[in-house]
């Protein structure tokens, strides 16, 4: 064991960190549980071919007035004019099946944008938990974690939803790691992965779903493992990997 | 108790984030368990006047061109030309009471220095650990725990730290808080307080400094509760608090 060589899982709580990490990684999973990439899997499983991740509304608006199905959330909420805003449950329709969905929302986008400038990008989330996990195990990469966090700050469902992928990934022999962010992170995931709900009960962006009534969308998005897919992003949108 | 006023702790895992946390509170503690902190500490135990704290090697330079004493520390290391860095042992000598000190350092001074620029700032660390607790629970305010980190990143020994201020406090029934980043600091502490060697063996900033043969100094910097002093920054400089 000694003599094989390990390739190296770290985690970035927020993307305001990234630069301090992106050096040393050849991908990016993008991690925003509560709600952009559980949106984005939750599109994918239903259909949808592509997704075009924007930073601002106005990059949203004006794809929309070109005719694109064009999804926009802002501190929970669907912006005025959109259509549906980062909710899985609103991409649960045949309406987008094989479309191309434009999507801004507040944290998500927005670390998927930082990292795909410099790296290949996945999409993590715990609904494609497994999925994820499989990729890097089967072909093992340098791979940062990075948590979309709230408004720059620390989150604890990304953080956990990552310890949840180095936890596998440290476990399958094949990875190290060496920052302090990823023993934190195994660790809450060690101690939240016996109950999610009870966790991360008191988590502040949990909270302010609820008082937006998004229960149903909360408990979607923390059951894992409900779809296969594995969205990456190529040449300006995501796509569905190739299995 | 739902009618009290309660007031609010929470923890800020890096000087690069203080920005989006500082709006909120009247003091902060700033803290580098590894060594800066803890280093203050040990110099007010042992009878220094005065602490100056600058952000860089030119800074100390300067006054020690004027004739301070004057101490930096870069990478775990004495910046050549000083006659002590950041260890707290260099602090226990007779040579230093009721002398003032410039104090550079790689992180903690660093911290320090943002925070103090808008806020009441104190000195945290383990080896004070109780008495920045009993401070806070005798005269309760909103405080922000400011860990250090190491190069703008998260770092776990700062992070306990801040966890076991704001567990005593939240258990104090005095305080609240809101911020993911305190519910995940206040986990890690639980952990770690059975054993902090053991759950800091594979800190990235703990093997920097073993490596340097320091392993006296971690053993003294993790060891909590071996003074009352509590520094706090006034007029420039730092001065141990009236008790």
């Amino acid at each position: 064991m000694a003599d094989e060589k390990k390739y190296r899982v770290e985690v970035c709580f927020s993307p305001d960190e990234f630069d301090l990490y992106k050096q040393e990684y050849t991908a990016v999973v993008a991690i925003d549980v509560l709600r952009a990439t559980t949106a984005i899997c939750a599109a994918f499983e239903n259909g949808v071919e592509k997704i075009i991740p924007v930073s601002t509304v106005e990059e949203a608006q004006a794809y929309k007035d070109k005719g694109y199905l064009a999804a926009a959330e802002r501190n929970g909420q669907i912006v005025d004019g959109f259509a549906f805003g980062n909710s899985p449950y609103s991409y649960m329709t045949p309406e987008i099946k094989g479309q191309t969905v434009v999507l801004t929302t507040t944290n998500g986008t927005r670390a998927i944008n930082i990292a795909a400038k410099t790296h290949k990008v996945l999409i993590g989330s715990l609904i494609n938990l497994q999925a994820v996990i499989d990729y890097f195990v089967e072909k093992p990469e340098n791979v940062l974690l990075l948590a979309s966090g709230w408004q720059g700050k620390f989150n604890l469902e990304d953080s956990i939803c990552a310890g949840a992928v180095t936890d596998a990934l440290l476990k399958s022999g094949k990875y190290m790691s060496d920052e302090d962010s990823t023993i934190a992170a195994t660790f809450l995931y060690q101690k939240a992965s016996v109950n999610y709900f009870g966790f991360l009960k008191a988590s502040s962006h949990r909270r302010r779903l609820r008082n937006l009534n998004l229960n149903e969308d909360i408990k979607y998005c923390l059951t894992p493992n409900q779809t296969r897919v594995l969205p990456v992003y190529k040449d300006g949108a995501l796509v569905n990997s190739e299995p």
